[in-house]
C-alpha cells in the first residue's frame, strides 16, 4: 500500500448478484477507455479498479499524465463502484467530480481505484485515488470524490 | 450565446506580450489533445477555447462524450486560460478542478471554454464551461472551476 | 459590478408563482441565518441574494470572515436560487458545493449571490459568488458551484 | 469506528515540535468557533479533530445542522490539519474545498476530523469526514476534500 492512500471504506452489500457481469459488459461499452487504453481490474460490491498504462498518447505538455486522462480513469471507477450496489436495470450518469491533483503522473502504469462512500437511493457518493507505479515504487497522484446517479426510465441502460 | 452560458468575466491583461504563441507551442506539446482529436481555438488574455468533434472513439456507454473526455478539454482550457497571464518562463500545473455535468454531451462537437476569475502570483482561478453543439443547437453541458498553479524553477517550461 | 464577478445567467421562469413567499419563509427558519446575522436580500426565480454584515464573531484566526461563514451564505443563497424553482410542496437539500477562495474576506459586509445554472426535475446545480464591499470599494473574494436536490414525499417542506 | 468513515491515512511527522501549541492558539483566535460552538479536540501530526455541539442555533430550514456549519468545522479541521505539518512562522489560508453532504445532521454532536492527505511546501490537500452521534449511535454525515495554503510574508501568523 502506498504512503498516502486512503483505504478503509464500508463493506457493501450488492443487490444484484449479477452486478459484476453487469459492470463489465457496461466498462466494454465505455469506447473512450478503450482509446486511453484502460482495462478493469477488481470489480467488488461498491468497488472498482481500472488500470491505465502510462504512453506518449496520453500526456500533457511536460510529458506527465494528462489529468483529464485521470480524471477520465478514476470516474469510470467511481461509476462503476456506484454501478455495483444499483438494482439490475438502472443506469448510472455522473453528476459531478473533483479531481485533486497530488504529484505528477508518470511511471510505467496508474491505477484508480472507486470506492463507494454511501449509496443511497438516487444518489450515490464515491472515492477515488489513482496511485502511479514505477518499477517497485508507487505514489498516491491524485484523488477524487463524485456524486452517482441512479438512472431509471430513461432509456439508459447499464 | 446558449441559455444557460455564464459568459462575463474580467478583462485581464498579459504580462507576456508572447503569451499566444506560448500557450500555443505548449498545446502542440499535449499529446493527450491530439489523442483525443481537440483543436486549440481562441487565445485571448485570460481566456482559451478547445473545440473537441464528437467522435465514438470518446464516447461512454450511452454513447455519450465521457466525461473524462469533457474534463480533459475544459482543464486544458483553463490551464491555458491560466498560462496566457504568467510571466514568460512559467510553467502551468492543475491543482484541482470540479465538473458539473449539466445535460448528456451529443451532438457534431463541443467547445470548452476556460476564463480565468482570478489570477494571483501563484494560484490562478478559472472558470471552464463545455457547449454542445448538434446542427443549429447549441447546451451547455458540463462547467469546471478550477485552481492552477503557477511553477518555476522546477525543470518545467511552458 | 466588481471587477470578476461572473454575471451573466440563464433567465428562468418559476412554476410555482409563490415562490418568493416560499422562499423567504423557509429562510425564515433557517437558525443559522439568524446566528451569523444574515438577511435575505433580493429574491428572482433562479436567484437569491444574502447578505453578511461583517462582525468580529465571524471571524478565523487572521480576522478576516471564516470560510465557513462565506460557505454557509453562499449554500443558502445557492439553496434559494433553487428553491425559488421547485414546485410548491417540494424542499431543497444540498448534495455537495465546492468553494474556492479568491481573497481574505474583510470590508463592511460581504453579499453572496446564487444562481441556478441549470434546473432538472431532481437535481439543480448553482453559481454562487460572495463580493464584498468596504465603503465605495468592492472585491469578490469566493465563488461556489453547487448541487441541489429536489425531495419530496420525505417529511421535508419548504 | 462509523460505518462509512474513512479512515486510513499516512503518518507524518511535524517539522515544528512545539505544533499542537501553535494551532491550539490559532484555534483559539478564530472567533467563528467559539460563535458556533465548536471546542478543538485532538491535534495531532497531520490530524486535528474538531467538536460541535448540536444546538438550534445551528439549524437550517428542516431543523438539521446547517451545511454552512458542517463545513466550517470541517475547514477548520482541515486547516488545522494542514498546519500542523507547517514550519514555525507560516499561516495557513483555505483556497478551496468541497463538501459533499452524505445525511441530513442531527444527533447530539458531531466531530468534523481532517486529515493530510499530502503536504507540500506550498500547497497541502486534506481529507475531512463529519460524523453525527446521537447517543450510541453514529452516522457519517459529511465529507470534505479540500487544498490549504502556506502562507508566508504576507504579514499573516499562525
Amino acid at each position: 500500500m502506498p504512503a498516502g492512500r486512503v483505504t478503509s471504506f464500508p463493506a457493501h452489500t450488492a443487490q444484484d448478484p449479477g452486478f459484476e457481469a453487469r459492470v463489465r459488459a457496461s466498462f466494454a461499452r465505455q469506447r473512450f477507455m478503450a482509446t486511453i487504453g484502460a482495462r478493469l481490474l477488481r470489480v467488488g460490491a461498491g468497488e472498482a479498479d481500472i488500470e491505465l498504462a502510462v504512453r506518449e498518447e496520453l500526456t500533457q505538455q511536460h510529458g506527465f499524465l494528462h489529468a483529464g486522462a485521470l480524471a477520465a480513469a478514476a470516474d469510470s471507477a467511481c461509476g462503476y463502484a456506484a454501478l455495483s450496489l444499483m438494482p439490475a436495470g438502472a443506469a448510472v450518469l455522473s453528476v459531478e467530480f473533483k479531481v485533486n491533483l497530488l504529484a505528477p503522473a508518470a511511471g510505467d502504469r496508474v491505477v484508480a481505484r472507486g470506492r463507494v462512500i454511501r449509496a443511497g437511493k438516487t444518489v450515490t457518493v464515491c472515492w477515488g485515488d489513482v496511485t502511479a507505479y514505477a518499477g517497485d515504487t508507487e505514489r498516491l497522484v491524485a484523488t477524487m470524490v463524485g456524486t452517482m446517479m441512479t438512472v431509471r426510465d430513461r432509456g439508459l441502460t447499464d
